[in-house]
């Protein structure tokens, strides 16, 4: 059975796991579950609204119609952006996968309007984006740094594909085939030698071909991959390194540029090297990855440390205050590292798929459901103060005049349970922790699991074989990076957990009402940054289990400021009250010091020897990460400066 | 006798010190003198081809022809500047200054040219801005948001009396009272309530009210103070504080926004106040100065913490890698606090035009005097790296599309003496020192006192009177803020230094050959941040005397890199061997440790407890910073992280 995936590795391709997809997995219970239920219920409602109250729709109208002008608020340089349609494509992609846990009406109604305003606005030879359409119909493929246009069509593709796989509706795979079609015509093999500035279009074509079997697409998808890093752009003003167009993807040992082109430009050549067993490919990739990992991810799995050019900065570049760290970053990340753990079967994959998650991408996204961050800092000394404007907004948002990330965490929740759990032909692997089932006709049989646990709060995860088939096969676990200790009992046998063992795995001829019992030691703890990141220099952070921690400026206590605390790496955090304004959600106590610096005026720098301000004790609660923020304005802070 | 000084409060006027002006002080050894013979001889004619190179000629000729097209590159918007002008006033200005000093005749020939260039491009109704004549004639004073049409005339005003008062060449300064009387007839008291988004006019306008005694000029000048803050410009992409607009001069607490924008206009306040007699407004300035310096001043003096607008930032945001800290941003400091010093005698003002101009003022010429840097950050990871493209550059360039930067410090080093010492009715003080002679007539007679010292590279300064009126007066030195212990001696007697003075004055009959002797202790040191300073937390900077020192790539013994070596807080740095590469320069070693971290590919946090790396001592070298980038390419720091 093809399971409904967004990523589903052809029948000759070589991925080490395989998808179970989004019906496999019902995830029913915890944070997650509470997630995607608002993502159905409050958020694809709500970027509708804000498609048409945007412009979106009145877009794909106008140039349908051949009337009307281009809609959009304008960026900060006064440039109206031409990528409009795409944030319609993501929000139909979001509600294609959606439905294929069961269609909502109301959604559907929703959906097909806009899929036939897409189709009224495409052109009879294919063409189709509502910008150029609209305001510059002759100029089509000529603004290849900026246009977009192959970026747009690759979400048209990704939307088409979970229409299809969801629902088997084939509307936007039609529309989607012949826009590809077009160009193919223009841009494809042996046409004009042209990439677009912003990478997507890879992945997608990938996928297409994945779904049609039409080769032509792979083709298209392995050229426009191979011609990255030829010089074909215009440098521009941030240079060949901001679209990847300074090396090529086999060779660029060092992830550079714009963040989120270039992981989504490693996400496409993932893809093509496990469709076309190119390992060399592959091992480009995974090189970049580490090398990212290593030297510029923030301890959230934000991604992109310059908000100038979105890009990602030198190695231990990696400020907390000025991070932008975008939303969709932190997505495309995800994408990839989903992408690299089919093809490896590697859990240190899923592991940054649950930092990156849990953290820097669901802080994105409002408790309410309605509201976002663009940036994710990880610092905001004050809520008026540095970003208030544009895409480093220290509020969150109801939608953005660049809305690219509010559609993508619609797509991101609607698609979550994938990430729970693959298959390889001798067992099933979990690689998240979520209340819930999953259930699948595996190579070995049908399997069905069911999966009790509070994770992220609790690290108790209880593991029920509900249905199993006669013979032998595994059932492997995820053991978090962030784990130091823990127990495992089978059928209640003890089994130990290795000492850096990133996954327990357990062969046997399972039969229903077995139980793996996995209990992670989850204590809040500090950690610290490599000496090498300069701007976090001397501080700790506090985490427990996957999550990052925050203290923000309204839990402070009086006399106190975000800039004159520290906490004693010596005292570990402990559990606090729960906070009646953040229902479910656990927080912490933190034992610091309140200095109390100089009055102002003065010359801050002073001899090494100078004597030390006085400090008294007090606590500060920490917060989640991804629920800063939710509780009126004010500053916050990851990293806590640490006394001497 | 008037002196020939840029800033010369009025008769009228309260200033609590007056300037002796460029031909009052002959600075003759030393490295301001050896920084002032590279300005008249290279720089200076180096100015001029570039100005003809870039197009701030051609576009002068165009306006007066009527045709042809606007010269100049386009910024990283797209968008070509509009106040290529202002170079040109600058570079003039700086001329003018210089000839105080002895008129060269190639220079006054050039200068000769362009004076007439400008004087053909003037209206005759007195309007002169090429880029308006050129591209849009009928859009004059319409986008006085980013227009700079005031701003330019501005600097032809400075340009116009450093002509009258070095030279009492008067050409330019007809041009300007007309370009001023232009504005004044549509924006002056009455008239559009507009302001430019770029201040600098305002004191242009007060020196031209005290050279013309206009009083129309004066009143243009408090018009336009006065009309700012209240949300006149529109708040485009970086809102109101990115040119002052957001709050009154007279209630706005601390620096806000475009650095360069702020301190030019604080100087029109300063200069208004002390004209007019108003402490409300000198005291609204000084808060806004002791705020910044308190919160966000780098170490070197340097001013804009944020690239994308060139902005203060918020308080204790110094981040040292993507700091802005605009050279222009530094010689507007030493503008303003001149200014400030002259209103209130404070040395404290003094203190920051030394730091300042040694540091982060300096650092912006290359010692050829041919090349420059626009930003001065003060950790460089890569010189291939991030800011190798605008003005982040990280390498000095012989002339910036914007090139406001070298034509400013051309004009900065011709009027320095200015900044060496002030008179009052009682005496003489000495704010710089510098190897020279002081010359003037006092309003108590006429007074010659010789400096010698190798300041900065030595703390020993002796003063020797070489001509003095018969009755009772006093000399005044400046002890600076960064000294800890010293002595001196008048006429041998030993006279001590009180801890905290920072000055000494000594009153009496002096007779020729009547001697100061002061020595300054100055061993290298080290110097820590106030811990709200996030960015550099857990560094140590080396300092000595009145110096900044930076560790430069090429200086790194074999297997260290900048970002694994450590500066142990217990060892002083030590004086070194001179560098045959960098003559006449003190440099200094410094002990560290250098870290052996972990390979790539690791997750760059860990637990608060885990082990330490290896580590093996090491010495390396540090150079004054604003000796860097003058040996190749390469990364550089200023501040070194400290071993724990």
């Amino acid at each position: 059975m093809i399971p409904v995936s967004a990523v589903i590795p052809g029948p000759s391709a070589s991925p080490r796991r395989r998808p179970i997809g989004l019906t496999g997995v019902a995830v029913t219970g915890g944070l997650w579950a509470d997630r995607m239920r608002r993502n159905r219920e409050v958020s694809l409602l709500h970027g509708e609204r804000q498609l048409e109250a945007a412009g979106n729709f009145a877009n794909l109208r106008s140039a349908a119609s051949g009337g009307g002008d281009y809609a959009g608020e304008a960026d900060d340089s006064g440039l109206t952006f031409p990528f409009l349609d795409s944030d319609v494509y993501k929000w139909l992609e979001a509600v294609g996968w959606e439905s294929a846990r069961g269609a909502d009406p109301g959604l559907m109604r929703m959906a097909d309007r806009a899929i036939d305003l897409v189709g009224g606005a495409q052109r009879e030879d294919g063409y189709l984006n509502s910008y150029f359409q609209i305001t510059s119909p002759d100029r089509q493929f000529v603004d290849l740094e900026w246009g977009h246009e192959l970026y747009t069509i690759g979400h048209l593709v990704q939307a088409a594909i979970a229409w299809k796989r969801s629902l088997n509706d084939e509307r936007l795979l039609a529309m989607a085939g012949r826009a590809v079609d077009r160009i193919g015509a223009e841009l494809g093999p042996g046409r004009r030698e042209l990439i677009d500035g912003h990478p997507l279009i890879e992945m997608a074509l990938v996928e297409l071909y994945r779904t049609t079997g039409a080769e032509r697409h792979l083709e298209l998808a392995a050229t426009l991959v191979e011609r990255r890093g030829r010089g074909l752009l215009k440098p521009d003003r941030f240079g060949p390194e901001y679209w990847q167009d300074h090396a090529s993807v086999r060779t660029a040992r060092e992830p550079a540029g714009h963040a989120v082109r270039q992981l989504y430009l490693d996400c496409g050549a993932v893809d093509l090297a496990v469709e076309t067993h190119d390992d060399e490919l592959l091992a480009a990739v995974t090189r970049r990855w580490e090398a990212m990992v290593a030297s510029r991810t923030y301890l959230t799995g934000g991604l992109g440390a310059r908000q100038r050019d979105e890009a990602f900065g030198e190695a231990y570049e990696l400020p907390p205050d000025v991070a932008y760290a975008e939303t969709c970053a932190a997505i495309a990340s995800v994408m990839l590292a989903w992408r690299l753990l089919l093809a490896t079967g590697e859990q240190r994959y899923a592991d940054l798929i649950e930092r990156t998650s849990l953290n820097g991408l669901l802080s994105g996204l409002g408790l309410d459901g309605t509201e976002y961050f663009y940036a994710n800092p990880l610092h905001v000394r004050r809520a008026d103060g540095a970003g208030t404007r544009g895409p480093t907004s220290t509020r969150r948002r109801p939608w953005y005049p660049c809305a690219c990330c509010p559609p993508n965490l619609m797509r991101f929740l609607a698609t979550y349970p994938d990430l729970v759990a693959t298959v390889d032909p001798a067992g099933l692997a979990i690689h998240q922790f979520v209340g819930g089932t999953i259930e699948i006709d595996a190579p070995f049989g049908h399997v069905r699991v069911e999966m009790r646990t509070e994770y992220p709060w609790d690290g108790a995860i209880d593991l029920r074989v509900e249905d199993a088939p006669g013979g032998e096969w595994t059932l492997t676990a995820r053991v978090p990076a962030w784990c130091r200790a823990g127990s495992v009992t089978v059928d209640g046998a003890v089994a130990g957990i290795e000492p850096d063992a990133d996954e327990l795995s357990f062969t046997r001829a399972w039969r229903t009402g077995d139980e793996v019992r996995i209990a992670l030691e989850m204590p809040a703890r500090l950690t610290v940054p490599d000496r090498r990141i300069d701007a976090v220099r001397g501080t700790v952070a506090v985490e427990r289990g996957p999550l990052v921690y925050a203290v923000e400026e309204v839990d402070l206590p009086p006399g106190a400021a975000l800039e004159t605390i520290e906490a004693d790496p010596a005292t570990p955090p402990s559990l606090a009250a729960p906070d009646p304004a953040l229902p479910g959600i656990t927080v912490v106590d933190v034992a610091v010091r309140v200095r109390d610096p100089d009055g102002a005026g003065v010359w801050p720098y002073e001899p090494a020897s100078a004597p030390a301000e006085s400090q008294r004790s007090a606590t500060v609660r920490a917060v989640p990460y991804f629920a800063w923020g939710n509780r009126g304005p004010g500053g916050m802070r990851v990293w806590l400066p640490r006394t001497d």
